[in-house]
């Protein structure tokens, strides 16, 4: 518990001021004030995750956790158990969606082995990945029967997620993209998510891909038997009024999952590290909300990547007060979601870093108001002043689009 | 009108054939059937486009279109005619903010002058982009009064956007983004909606940045004007209907703006040349509508990039049966949407290139239905022939993201 007091009391909240540098900047470039709309708002998120008024999140870190679920013996998944190492393997060789995505950023992948049951074979040689081996136990309890873990065991959990962060630190990374694959893991996902919103099993359980009727009334008995065991509704409420971290750690405990929790430790350690974290579809955003319940500073540093069509996950993001920034109808998992968002923080970043500012071009802002045409903020006289100083300020790419083939 | 013609003549509907090959390809993946959503409605897509199965959409193209419209002196903008001609200077030095998108995606970029009134600096030397000065007139009509341009003029100015294209083809883009510069253009672009949708001037207008309300009266008044100097209503819903390419030149000459057509052109010839053309915004869509009302096959090679908040672009894509796919609240022009979603269509890409498919491995599918949890369509056992042909069919980044710092 040490390590967890220690890691807890790194978090701090946002920095307003570096929020405020990055507001005053935005409003010196050369476009209409608030024209580029979501973005102004996520960068300025940005800097306030950073402390910095001109913040990066250049190279990205890809974390993906893996592990199995002992609820997946009571038939909530379609799929056996083996799929999970199966599809490690998958992510050794750089076959699966998510080794897709992120080559195409430029991201460091890391897929992190929590506690998967079946034994896996990890091909060596050029281009595989390895995967990190960090595990916790053989795979989590059954939930409908049992504690999923020990509180210590979550604890250690929680602590793999703490290293992987660590990890992608050192490595230089400055944006975090959590991922998880687990057979049967959004069985407990709806678990925590009624117990940290106070929610019953019907708000919580969808139907995935194509869950019939009668899967759909099993899933929901499943969670109600995992409620039922441990904390009754009143303790759910105290939860859900934010109870505090002893309790979240003790529903972790109950009703998480060894990857899940260690999803929620990556965001403790992201926040601690001041990274902002893009949260992508149902698992990953009710691990936030753990993170959160067991810190509720972590949240200044989310970014929400991608809606998915789980029913639960409106839920989840009602309790966190998140607004995905795609919505793409994806219900894949394994962050793919959101590091297919994670263009979107770049831009963010490279428009506030490279665009040319009034100031440094020396011209006044344009009229204000009354405007029907196309919507134009400031003048910009002729003179190569303004862009210069931004492209040397720049931190992205040192080449001019125009000189590109 | 040979040339134009010509161009007409050679766009084709797109290739059913490359959409089923692509379409098969997708249900092989080692994914759950239709579980990265738009993505996969998005790669088929570009598959019909350009006629290949594994559709390829980099290196882009960025074209920027940028004119004066005679309209300006009605008042219709609250920035003085000069401003364009300044922005074309900010293009040129890589100050704005299409010029910052486009490095992040290392697109070529290309500004075009189509009648720019204004004389402008265009500083030279490392790092400056330059300006093709392809220009039909200084600036267009005052389309309160008199016709934007002559029929002639509207050829002229599609066979800008035209040979943008060839340029962009001949560097070997693969893909191509539309913008525009034009201080007041989105007065004659809502005339253009109200006379090829056959709606009124209080549907077609919005309040841009802030308008207020008699300013909003005024710019429905001068669109009013517009539309009754030239064709009457029953042209206007004869339009509507799909009147022929010969009553939507007229319709362009009349109403339009010379980078609104040059960039009408530019749809044209990117889909004589399958390639995908990424829609940016209110303008852009009006544009797009208008090369759909000269040759409704251009239809196939459109890809929504954005939703803007200006009020026409809904109706505007309403006409045109388009969904984009980002929703940021951007209002800027200069293509910027569209720019913003072309990861997504790269992302696309790479994954039916680059996934493992079950074939590749010789796995069979998992079962389908009655899954409740992690959604995971097959299995994938261990061994890395999957992805190590998959890799090597890839088409994309030659590493391995956990090779990567």
């Amino acid at each position: 518990m040490s390590d967890l007091n220690t890691l807890l009391q790194r978090i701090q909240p946002a920095d307003a001021s570096a929020r405020e540098r990055a507001e005053a900047r935005l409003d010196m470039l050369t476009k209409p004030p608030g024209s580029l709309g979501r973005l102004e708002h996520l960068v300025t998120d940005l800097a306030g995750i950073s402390g910095e008024g001109l913040p990066r999140v250049n190279p990205p870190a890809v974390l993906v956790f893996a592990a199995d679920h002992g609820v997946a013996e009571e038939g909530v998944s379609a799929f056996p158990q083996a799929v999970t190492a199966q599809m490690v393997t998958n992510f050794a060789n750089g076959g699966a969606a998510i080794n897709v995505f992120a080559r195409q950023v430029d991201a460091r992948l890391e897929v992190v082995d929590v506690g998967v049951v079946t034994p896996y074979g990890v091909p060596t040689g050029e281009g595989r990945g390895a995967i990190v081996v960090d595990r916790v136990r053989d795979g989590s309890g059954n939930i409908a029967r049992e504690d999923a873990m020990t509180r210590e065991q979550a604890v250690a959990a929680l602590m793999v997620g703490s290293r992987a962060v660590d990890r992608a630190r050192e490595a230089g990374c400055r944006c975090l993209i959590l991922g998880e694959m687990g057979i049967a893991n959004t069985t407990p996902s709806s678990a925590l998510l009624a117990a940290f919103a106070g929610l019953e099993p019907e708000q919580v359980v969808g139907r995935g891909t194509g869950i019939d009727d009668a899967g759909l009334k099993h899933k929901r008995e499943v969670i109600a038997l995992a409620l039922a065991r441990g904390a009754g509704a009143d303790d759910a409420l105290a939860l859900a009024r934010g109870a505090g971290a002893d309790d979240a750690l003790d529903t972790l405990a109950r009703l998480g999952g060894l990857e899940i929790v260690a999803m929620a430790g990556a965001y403790l350690a992201g926040a601690a590290a001041r990274l902002p974290i893009v949260v992508d579809g149902f698992i990953a955003t009710v691990a936030a909300l753990a993170a959160c319940r067991l810190c509720p500073a972590v949240r200044d540093y989310l970014v929400f990547g991608h809606q998915s069509q789980e029913t639960g996950h409106r839920h989840a993001l009602e309790a966190l007060g998140g607004k995905p920034l795609l919505q793409l109808d994806l219900r894949l998992g394994e962050g793919s979601g959101a590091v297919l968002a994670y263009p979107l923080l770049d831009a963010a970043c490279r428009m506030l870093a490279e665009m040319a500012t009034f100031d440094d071009a020396g011209v006044a802002k344009g009229e204000e108001g009354n405007d029907g045409g196309h919507e134009r903020a400031g003048q910009v006289q002729p003179g190569g002043s303004a862009a210069e100083k931004a492209n040397s300020e720049a931190s992205g790419s040192e080449n001019t689009s125009t000189e590109k083939k």
